[in-house]
């Protein structure tokens, strides 16, 4: 695995610099949707003819399924190895869905604190996570992989002349380049690291998703982690610390801690601010909390902050749940769930870690801080819609 | 049974008067404390001994688990006889617990329009549905029984003689009175009718928590009937139309549709509006939607409201509460929950139907609507607790 | 005059029944937009032209800002007439403009509990009170007009006979009746009564808007009644009493009291539930409370509520305003605005008082309930707007 | 005027160390409040006789009201010199009074980046902005004096020595050492740099708070910064800039830019969340926005925000108010408030610029976050407060 490399643009989005030609490719689809399944074999034979070099990783789920489609070797995340390898292997993810395919590609660095670059396309409608429609994906995915190719290695393209690396590096691409010479543009979203320990302080099943064994370390988050009283009829009980100090007990139907990312995700829905997801921040908001006076919270980023299901809640278990997806075990009375914020971090190579490093769209250069995030707003979210009779 | 008789008290509240004295009473408690089991058992002998001709009755459960602590006989809602009989020999209702005892016990009467009157006692805390202290129970419990007793018969009944009823009327009662002449008060808690159909607009399984039976007709809620997606974790789709119209498409955890009296219960914590108890409303109130723009809705008492599954949600089932207990089956595609409002009538001869009667409580008589709700939302729900330091 | 006679149809919305036809109309239009005024003016030529025997009133404003432009007399409000004579002229209402033109038709009878039917057209886009596009006047207005003329009536209107009501007669009107013989549905809005005190309990200035005069009663208003800190950059604290028993000390911007016709103004934008017009009730928002646990309440119609301004606001003037439009007075410290809903009552002839009664839209009978606000929360409120890119 | 040193501490707080001994010290009160007035008197005779070399500097106001009261000269802000040049002679500030008395102080050096140390005392109750008990002001100010004066400074200091500064050093101050060695801890609280231009992008008046001079740099504000309708009884009309990009047309009574810290003031009731002051960011909040879906926006504290007055509040005046203030001017249809977040910088000395830096309150060491701030969210803003009676 190579670590991408990053520089800094205008102090808030990262410029993607590839110290040499990508290598491994993870294709991720959402399943069970004919029109995806059809344009992601497209998708798949157009990286296998135009980046021979590249080599093409699927789902084992996802290889199964379509292991007939293609006429060409693709590798599959073998099941014996953990998910905790594929960071390793995988240069650059591309996802093919919604929101909730990109939740779930990034579910699978979950456990890993570097997490390669995402880029995303949705098919028809666009999600709020900063997607690529499927229709730009030959220009998208060559200004990805291109990224931060020097100029010489680009002319050397344009001329179709070979370069030193030989038939595995960029020269390998014919045609034109379609983007620009700048570098893709990153957005670093920052995760929660979550820890689930049971009453007597000892580490719990972690993520159910990624893996049958219980990681002995954190796992990360993207939009959120929550703890919801799911089907059992009753309140929840929740004693939440932040730093260390006792803040509050919630009744409610549960409590998110929620990324700025999340914010416009359940978040959203249970009255929580739409923060921008550069704010260094951590949201803490209620469902349903059986108070008048329980308004959400933002806390810097780095605090830590403790769920605990408060001994009140007697022989019920209530539900954790990461991005979406249910922990296979609930908790009980006594347990917690640890969170913080990730530490988005950048080594002396100038290389970053933390976050999961998103492709945003570059519509023609508004400055830097274009990054999509209005436009959703507006476009998605309908934002302050005005009233009045459709125009 | 014998239906107690009203009279208007200022057109808000009712006056209590019964034609002839009780006969049944029907004591209710929460399960499980045993503080309350011991209260419920000093209670239930100060019936015995004070009010002879009043026979008392348990429901099974509570009547297993204390028959050895009565030296006299006790009556049960026998299982055979469905919950739809029990009305029918319940002359008033007594509840030793909190919000959720009370829940309970109109459980009871899920399915009837008749709802005997209810007085309630809560241990400790008061909770919100205009509860008596326990430590009053020899007043309140006394007053409630010989409400609208006219003055002859109290008169009797100070000087100790017979009534010509015997030892079963009011003269039984030794000692002096020590309310006031007047009935005891009594608000009438609108409830909503509720069934649940398949997607062919057949009859499915109503209220499971009264009976085994599929009901063949409407079950009623004092709090609120709501669709939630419950251990699903993702968003569920629901359509709502308001007197056959289609008005809008939920997407949420969940759709609340709530009485007044529920609107402090979990309407308040979903964001909904307080409606004073005597607003002939239904309050349509969404848990966490998907949306920027779902403000809570308040609609006349006799609208009807369904609420059907979209056929987006296939496959999945999402479950349908009310009062806070699960019904035992969910509801899939296609199916639809119809609620309206009960209407609360008066036939020729005075007697009401409809809601559930709730004693409140008099304070010495600051005007007809002294009915504790300002006082609940003050004591109780901290509205517009002000700000500063603790007195 | 002669006041409108209406049925009740369903239970929700009246029929109305002119008992002989009208002779007065009140032309009201918004001011200063050339393109209302054009559309003004055709519309009242048609009103002469069409339906002679009917006089048109106008505002004084509007007379000498048009007295040029008619070719036929018109009446107008005389100046030394107050506003309390207007009702007894006025058989119908019409305005031109948006809801700020119905408040201001509402306003010219705030002091009477008579106000005449209205039918609202709007340019342009729709505003929420119920209007009709301005395109579709002639119908409109002669389905209001002849509303509830007896099938004799119509059928010589139809052959073009005169009737014995001579020329002044619905007959005078030529031409295919474009209506249904129904009568046109009337939504009746209820008001506020308004009356202000000053601290000794003195009534003082109440709507300066109408009159100069002190009024020595209370006046109504449509929306609401709102007491704001206006200019004053601090907040004001206001004691709400409800029902004469205190309830909660605010301080806020401001307290709003709402009718459910309200409850899609200022009420709304407040964060207060939005109620339809056919609940029975009062709305308690406040304006930025400074406070975690100030939610909206909803009261019942009839319960009278005083906001008194706090002794600790000394000094300070607040404003009180009604649908829109400032009191030329502000209150100060000790001063009441007491406030309760307008009863709408029905003498034994059958005719109704109280109210706005409200010409609402048919849109080809689908039930009693078709009011338009279904469509209006939808159409123009936009109320639960789907997520997602424009279709 | 010398620049206080900060050391970072835990990443969150700083350790304010003098490099030599304070010399000027600026007194602030609330006024008219005869208990303030009264305390005030006793801290300033306090300040002069244990710190006898240290200036005391009121505002003229006070100075003008006091100058009977002390028997030691006082020097004052001198009318002709404008608020500008307090910066450069005040080392540390002192405020009695409540939050509003902070912004106030705060206000004094709107106007320059540096803003000396506050150390701000309050009457009975506490308010929001960190402060300290009246009844501690002798130790809480020879900490704040004392803050990082070396061990053998206080070592002579201890023994009564003098040093070599002479008289207006440290140890002229007599007896023991009230507080711990460590430095009085400090929150930068950041400020929005606030700009008002007129339609041609001309600067215009900006604070007229401090000066009557129309400053030609941006003022500061420390809560917010709020557009208002005031007294103008409509909707005013806001165009949102978010980084030179159109995020929204406003319809609303107004729009708050606040602050982290201000997100307890009128943020708070206008519905924003609650930020922790260091949550690098900025506020964007509607203040009874005419849209059902305007939910608040937390933006990164460098993203530039104007607000533009829309052409469409044709001849309409609003206020523009910072900080509880309004400033002497309305702005009318063109004109911009332009806001962005004051960064905070440290020089190649370690000196700090940028923010105001409150000293808050040590309770005995839980670690570098215990600011105040949950005690404060439960103590004062009564967050989530319990359900239930008191008790
Ligand atoms: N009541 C609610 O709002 C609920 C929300 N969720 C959210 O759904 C997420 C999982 O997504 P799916 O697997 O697609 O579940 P899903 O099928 O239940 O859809 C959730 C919706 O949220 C959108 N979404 C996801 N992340 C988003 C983000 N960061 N910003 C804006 N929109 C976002 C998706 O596009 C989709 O429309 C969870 O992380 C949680 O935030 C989950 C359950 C209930
Ligand atoms: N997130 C929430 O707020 C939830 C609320 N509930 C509510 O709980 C009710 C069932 O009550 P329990 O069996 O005691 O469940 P529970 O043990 O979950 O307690 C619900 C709480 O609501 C209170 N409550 C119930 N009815 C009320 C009313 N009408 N007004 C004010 N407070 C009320 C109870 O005193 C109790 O504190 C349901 O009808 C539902 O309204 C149920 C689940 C979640
Ligand atoms: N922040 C806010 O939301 C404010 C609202 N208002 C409202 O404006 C009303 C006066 O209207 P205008 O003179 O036109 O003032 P305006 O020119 O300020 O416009 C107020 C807006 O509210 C709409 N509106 C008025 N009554 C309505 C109702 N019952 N339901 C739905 N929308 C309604 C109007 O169509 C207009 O779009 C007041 O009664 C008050 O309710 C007034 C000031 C501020
Ligand atoms: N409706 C509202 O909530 C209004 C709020 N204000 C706020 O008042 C501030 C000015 O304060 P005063 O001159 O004392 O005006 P004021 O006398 O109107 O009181 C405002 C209240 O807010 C509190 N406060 C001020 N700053 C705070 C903060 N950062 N966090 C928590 N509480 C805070 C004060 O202690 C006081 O209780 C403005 O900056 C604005 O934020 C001003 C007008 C209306």
């Amino acid at each position: 695995m190579m670590e991408s490399k990053y520089q800094e643009v205008s102090g808030l989005y990262l410029s993607l610099q590839w110290p040499s030609p990508p290598r491994n490719v993870l294709l991720v689809k959402k399943p069970y949707v004919p029109v995806v399944t059809e344009s992601f074999i497209e998708f798949a034979n157009h990286i296998h003819s135009t980046y021979p070099s590249l080599s093409i990783i699927l789902e084992p789920k996802v290889a199964s399924e379509l292991h007939e489609a293609f006429s060409f070797p693709v590798y599959t995340t073998s099941s014996g190895s953990g998910p905790s390898e594929l960071h390793q292997k995988v240069d650059l993810t591309t996802t093919l869905g919604g929101d909730g395919t990109i939740l779930h590609a990034a579910s699978l660095f979950s456990t890993t604190s570097y997490v390669p670059p995402v880029l995303s396309f949705s098919m028809g409608t666009l999600g709020f996570l900063g997607e690529w429609k499927f229709a730009e994906y030959k220009r998208a995915f060559r200004e990805f992989y291109m990224s931060g190719a020097g100029v010489g290695e680009r002319n050397a393209l344009l001329e179709g002349q070979r370069d030193d690396i030989g038939n595995s590096g960029w020269s390998s691409i014919r045609g034109k380049s379609m983007g620009s010479t700048r570098g893709a543009r990153v957005l670093r979203r920052s995760r929660l690291k979550v820890g689930i320990f049971d009453a007597s302080g000892n580490r719990i099943l972690g993520d159910s998703r990624a893996s049958d064994a219980a990681p002995d370390h954190d796992v990360h988050a993207m939009n959120e982690v929550i703890i919801h009283r799911s089907k059992d009829p009753h309140l929840c009980i929740v004693e939440v610390f932040v730093d260390g100090r006792f803040l509050t007990e919630a009744m409610a139907d549960g409590m998110i801690i929620s990324t700025p990312t999340g914010s416009t995700a359940y978040n959203l829905s249970s009255g929580g601010s739409i923060i921008h997801p550069l704010v260094p921040s951590l949201l803490l908001t209620p469902v349903c909390p059986r108070s008048l006076s329980f308004r959400p919270l933002v806390l810097p980023a780095n605090t830590p902050i403790t769920l605990r299901l408060s001994s009140k809640n007697r022989g019920r278990e209530v539900e954790v749940g990461m991005d979406g997806a249910r922990l296979r075990r609930g908790v009980v009375a006594g347990m917690e769930v640890r969170v913080s914020g990730e530490e988005i971090e950048q080594d002396e190579k100038g290389c970053f870690a933390g976050g999961v490093p998103c492709i945003i769209r570059s519509d023609g250069g508004n400055g830097a801080s274009d990054d999509g995030w209005v436009e959703g707003l507006n476009g998605l979210l309908k934002f302050n819609y005005p009233f009045g009779e459709e125009h």
